[in-house]
């Protein structure tokens, strides 16, 4: 039986999809965080690299991917493999079919390089000297370190001061690329410098070291920023993945059934899902698309859909996205990606018109689903992956209460590697469910600002 | 221009090469540690699969790779890629080309699944129930426990006391696949109990690990050891790399002139190595094989070509190879897999008949090659094979001296993510060379056993 497809190099994909091009409406605009009045994507250029920012409003189906960021996917993993699972398959006893897309097999151990490296490389061509960024538990810091080794760029990394303590490996691994890193909230920024008043030992939060990343970015010259999620040109990038794997269910000679993956801002499972949902939208399949996310961040199943900040500072544009709240306080859990209190202005979208569903799981659960796949498959995978195990395993287990043999597929979007602590905490029986009560999810839903 | 090559899962070898069959003489036998007479396979087969035991002593050229083994094979990574280091090559300034073969994308990290799967196959085949080892870094206790979950086995790990405190994360990987791990010495064996007596926070080392595993296999029914290294059925199953080398080197189309890998046992350089070895003692080539040592266990560039036992405990047979001597203290270095006295007959052998030359260095000069590969091709390499690419670095750089575009090859065989400490004390200044002293290599040397 089948269980690898490999592609050759000359198979890795020459474009990125472009969803835009296909969602059922135009996304709506980004608001201006003063006047809460939409913005033009000028003032992003300070930001962002020129071409991501061409890149975050184009409607164009296709782009191009440069050649010199063809070759660093090469040398970095891509084309990467596609597995079926059958020993996990006869675990469970189901008539399904699992496969799943392998993200974890390059250096930085997750799907984050596929849009680091092009950031790095537009802003290398553009002449960028130094890039700032966040990071919560390390894959987007190493993979961003990474590329900016590969392509000549400074790199300095706001981690959140809860993971810079507890995952000294992460931050070595940046620091063995090249890039400075700072416990997040720092006394380097201003906003840092107002939590760090407030508490000397403030844990920090994803949302805080995205507003220390920017503000270094534009109180320094020659220095712009980059972020790992969440936005069009992220998701762009991701697609990558999607568009091998559409080969390689064809050469499997299978078509999904029903696409899984996990979400924290959303980018991984959408550079997955994207190219599959092409032919969706396109009235060509009726695959079904189940995102997954934490019960401890419920963004998408207990949120609201509705403009917010991409921060806790205030700092950046609105969107309009399900949302937790910009205040709402993300609970330690180890899978640190998913940790972000939105989601995806296009996958909320492609969630709210119907196309894609969501469900969510308790840590315990994702992480048993995890050893199950390490036991069978021998893949360790990271806490945010366990999630989408979780995911895939039961709707082969309901598959097999109905007796259908369906096609699963899902993207297995990083390593636990570097992440073994949840795998202990798990085994000695300490690893903690948390899922908000109403009274404080009311309270940070409250704190969403109101837009006309 | 090409800077990787894969293979496809239908071209993954179908057989081991057998080096014995191309040996310029037959191997010493080992000999009896009571008698120090030569000993006969038979007792062998109280530790060992039958199918191991008969691999130790054939000279058939080829043996057939079980399909169930190339199944797991496939399923855990191989065939893995062959890259070009052109981004190192132009870092270096050299025209020398330089090939890597990664041996690191498979989930436990290194080579060492290659043996470890093909072992508990045969043992789930002969119908061992529980399978026990030793481990020093912890890859081979981690590739073990992967295996023996994929064939359903237990598997009991001894694993250094020093290790086993430094790296809790080595230890949890081993649990994620049901192993049960121990600290060693241990209290469980007699052996143990000796050396806790003696010092109850005994640091351990490999060569003790050995012995208890030892004893625990032979004093439980049902129970099997399995080793990671040294011998001959170890190291014939490390050459699926060196075939599937040999084919991608032809895509290329290139031959190697230099062929270089770290040594602690000699698996993985055998590995690679003995396929284009075989080409070179049937005077198909001309090709140079360079084997790097630790300064700080210099078996081969300081040791003696003598019998000497395979462990500290004086419990197995004793066999003829580069040592020096089995009361060697290992310093503590952070490359544990090459922490061991001895080296593998047969490539002991062929270095000392001049087939094969050896170098050594310090860690320190091989951690610095280490994080320029890590800057340059982006993988971030096990401090073990650190001297690997310290080896390639500085054949290039001769090339470049002279002018030379000669094609070096040399293997990646792990991965560094769970030996970041390595790293970090590299980063800040912390890493310590060791080199023996005279007296101390007298003193050990003087006690290897004399035979006849």
């Amino acid at each position: 039986m089948r269980i690898k497809v490999t592609l050759q190099p000359e198979d890795l994909p020459k474009n990125w999809y472009n969803i835009q091009h296909d969602l059922p409406e135009p996304l709506p605009p980004p608001l201006d965080p003063g006047t809460l009045k939409p913005m033009s994507p000028e003032p992003l250029l300070r930001l962002f690299a020129k071409e991501c920012v061409m890149q975050e409003v184009s409607t164009d189906e296709y782009i191009p991917i440069p050649e010199e960021v063809r070759e660093a996917y090469l040398r970095l993993g891509r084309p990467s493999p596609l597995y079926r699972a059958t020993r996990l398959e006869a675990y469970l006893k189901t008539p399904a079919k699992i496969f799943y897309k392998r993200e974890d097999l390059n250096p930085a151990g997750s799907h984050k390089p596929n849009t680091a490296i092009a950031q790095a490389y537009y802003h290398m061509k553009e002449g960028t000297k130094r890039l700032t960024t966040e990071t919560g538990a390390g894959q987007w810091g190493s993979a961003l370190a990474m590329s900016c080794a590969l392509f000549g760029i400074d790199c300095t990394v706001y981690m959140t001061r809860s993971a810079y303590l507890q995952k000294p490996y992460r931050r070595t691994l940046m620091e063995v690329y090249g890039a400075d890193v700072h416990a997040s909230p720092s006394g380097l920024t201003k906003v840092g410098q107002k939590f760090l008043a407030q508490d000397p030992n403030h844990p920090g939060s994803l949302g805080l070291a995205i507003s220390e990343a920017i503000e270094d970015c534009v109180t320094h010259d020659g220095t712009k920023y980059s972020l790992g999620s969440v936005l069009n040109h992220v998701l762009l990038h991701q697609t990558v993945i999607g568009q091998e794997a559409l080969e390689q269910m064809k050469m499997f000679e299978e078509q999904p059934d029903y696409i899984v993956g996990c979400i924290g801002g959303g980018s991984n499972y959408a550079g997955l899902a994207y190219p599959f949902m092409r032919e969706k939208l396109k009235k060509k399949s009726d695959t079904e698309f189940v995102a997954v996310e934490p019960k401890a961040v419920p963004s998408t199943t207990r949120g609201q859909y509705r403009y917010d900040f991409a921060d806790t500072g205030e700092m950046t544009p609105l969107m309009k996205m399900y949302t937790v709240g910009h205040t709402y306080q993300c609970p330690p859990i180890h899978g640190g990606g998913l940790r972000y209190h939105g989601k995806a202005p296009s996958m909320c979208m492609l969630i709210d018109k119907g196309y894609m569903s969501s469900v969510a799981y308790n840590q315990n659960e994702a992480m048993d689903a995890a050893i199950t796949f390490a036991r069978t498959e021998g893949v360790v995978v990271a806490p945010e992956t366990s999630h989408a195990v979780k995911g895939a395993i039961d709707i082969a287990l309901k598959c097999k209460e109905k007796n259908e043999a369906k096609v699963i597929l899902f993207n297995l979007s990083g390593h636990g590697l570097l992440d073994l602590k949840a795998y202990e905490d798990k085994i000695n029986g300490k690893l903690i469910d948390y899922s908000p009560d109403e009274a404080m999810l009311k309270e940070s839903l409250a704190k969403i600002p109101m837009v006309a």
